[in-house]
């Protein structure tokens, strides 16, 4: 019996894992289309985002299927828990995907970011980066692993306050443009947050130790 | 045994209640704080939000002392999920008070909002009016008040746009302030999305039926 219910926990973690792996996708995708402004891969992704909702409910359903075959123990319900938020940190990664892939299908074949070009590549690939690293802690359960987050998150940030002072400093392309460029900064420091809370949650799930983290 | 259940059970949507009241407040108070310009009440949003994460901890570990002590059946798994699913959307919801609170107490006694100061007095309305909806719901288990709150979230949307109009039509106060102004317009619309997702989670708790959101 305790053999089946951990069977069953195993194919709950590959359902985020199958999760996580498509959000990174959808993001990868996203940045393409920003930066190549190409308007069918933008709509890729936003036609994508479905699919990753589905995988949250599909998530969702194998918790409470899970829990109603077998009476969990706390620390496993703990975990199970964990699955549910996980989940949804997910779900939100999916849709910072979309925000970025929205504005990028409304501006091609124009650029969204005039001047910001060299960030958004950074931000791309720092995103990505954590993405990946999610994917992987979430196989791994390595808690070292999980701790390194911050570090990926300060980057972000910091690239994030690069884009604040191109916008304070002689910025020449107009208001609205200002607000896509930064809505855009805001969408991928968000979607590094959400994959930070992944983390954190598997620092959680591994040692019942709240990280008290800096997201807000 | 079943009553001490649904006694839990009744303790556990007091928690939320409770978290659903203070996240109202604490809007309230940092749309207040931006409209007076008052950095003394923005300090105070940012310092009490330690108050409500931790209300969100709470939220869980009662969620996994009932399933600990009680061996739910599946609608009532439904009904305990919901509770971890609303106390993290409440749980956001305190943060984007606190994004609206720090631009405020960075830019006080300045105006952090020139030109949109009668769209932001109407956003903060309307994010109140739909948090004290979301409170009374939680209290009713109301499905039908439930689905009303996607009309809220249209009026939300509109002056979301009508924010964007005015950044886009001579806006002459620069690009910082223009990011400035969408980020506090984007938080209040976030808060209000957190609240709907709380109300559709509602829904989903009494129907069992997804209500696919608009929220991404």
């Amino acid at each position: 019996m305790r053999d089946v219910f951990h069977a069953d926990l195993d194919a709950l973690n590959s359902q985020l894992v199958a999760m996580s792996t498509s959000v990174t996708q959808a993001m990868r995708a996203a940045s393409a289309a920003l930066l190549s402004r190409d308007a069918v891969q933008a709509r890729g992704v936003i036609d994508g985002d479905a699919d990753i909702n589905a995988m949250q409910y599909a998530v969702d359903d194998e918790v409470i299927d899970i829990m109603t075959r077998h009476q969990p123990i706390a620390g496993d319900l703990r975990f199970i828990l964990g699955a549910v938020r996980i989940g949804t940190d997910l779900e939100r990664m999916g849709d910072m995907a979309v925000h970025v892939a929205k504005i990028a299908e409304r501006d091609a074949p124009g650029c969204a970011v005039p001047r910001t070009r060299p960030i958004f590549t950074a931000m791309s690939e720092i995103a990505i980066r954590i993405a990946d690293k999610t994917t992987g802690i979430l196989v791994s359960r390595d808690v070292l692993d999980a701790t390194q987050f911050d570090l990926d998150d300060d980057e972000m940030d910091a690239q994030f306050d690069r884009l604040m002072r191109v916008l304070g400093e002689g910025w020449s392309h107009g208001a609205e443009a200002a607000v896509d460029v930064a809505m855009l900064g805001r969408s991928f420091e968000r979607y590094a947050d959400h994959a930070v809370r992944v983390a954190h949650q598997i620092v959680y799930l591994v040692t019942g130790e709240v990280h008290l983290g800096r997201e807000s």
